[in-house]
């Protein structure tokens, strides 16, 4: 941590903290615009397979709207671990669970999971985004909650 | 943030944690007088319908009692978004989840939820406490969990 | 805390919090022996009765490998309440929430359940440790999530 002051360091992990806590309301709420300026515009995923490819930032978003309009999610994070690098980078994981019911008219069922978000944050023009995103799950199958 | 230095908003955005993780603790475990010590005295509410009113901070605390006592229920807060204002006022959202079993005598089914924390605070002789309470509920429902 | 300045609190606060972060991951990813490295080798225990004794250290990580081997079990920290008592001592209340689906050969029915832990942590060597953990339940039991 030579590279940042603890008080420096500290308000970053808040920061950072804060983008995540934004990441889960804005996708919880549908806010897809709101979620998309969470990322930066050279996000990086590597997510489980997906029946559509998520392969940069807008098919990311994309995919998400798709999946979650006309229905109920409920994604929340605990117990962060936020590294900071230097005064523009650094690397959190987040452990997570979600619960999504499909708009009915999809057919799709209902899913719960739990696991782990592996990320990289990148400070542009002095606001930190999701850089890197990575997701490792324990579990995910059908079910009611 | 002009007004506060980046020191003190990071202790008053870790006393304001603290001050809602009591708010769950104390809920969960009926402790009453303690739970009530947690708002201000004008505190102000916004919350979904409920059969009894929501007036007051008294209204809100007996209303909790009369719902839970006899009863298990479990509040989970997580992910804040905390910000203040300057030294005596801030405001917040927390995601929330909740369970409640009521007394089997009352006759109520258990049921289960999710949602949004939008709060205002307030520092009063040296202590935050929760002057304005609303809640967003994503989903409430009968169930088991 | 008039022994411990402020920056220096907050900066441990920090560190507990990822300190139990790992707890919470470590346990969940079955990496006994970086779980094992959270703890004091002193550690205290306090949790309800198990049906194998939970004295020390060894018996209590030896007991959770011992259950979870094989199995899936998820557990996550809420709302923290550290207090910082001097440079090298601290105590913290988190709310937990845990489920728990053993090895399917071991014939032991999944179980979930919430609570808080009650802890004590230690600085050794430049690094907290959790010294005590008392785990008291708001519920525990059988079903299915």
């Amino acid at each position: 941590m030579a590279a940042v002051d603890d008080l420096s360091r500290l308000l970053a992990i808040e920061e950072i903290k804060q983008l995540k806590a934004r990441y889960f309301r804005y996708l919880d709420q549908h806010r897809w615009e709101d979620y998309r300026s969470l990322f930066t515009d050279d996000l990086v995923l590597d997510i489980p397979k997906t029946p559509e490819p998520r392969r940069d930032r807008d098919q990311f978003v994309d995919g998400a709207r798709a999946n979650l309009d006309g229905g109920l999610s409920i994604h929340h994070g605990h117990t962060p671990e936020i590294t900071i690098l230097d005064d523009t980078t650094a690397e959190g994981i987040w452990a997570m669970e979600d619960f999504v019911a499909p708009d009915p008219a999809s057919g799709r069922s209902p899913f719960a999971g739990a696991g782990y978000y592996v990320e990289e944050y990148r400070k542009v023009d002095g606001s930190w985004k999701i850089a890197k995103l990575s997701l490792l799950r324990l579990r995910r199958g059908r079910r009611r909650r």
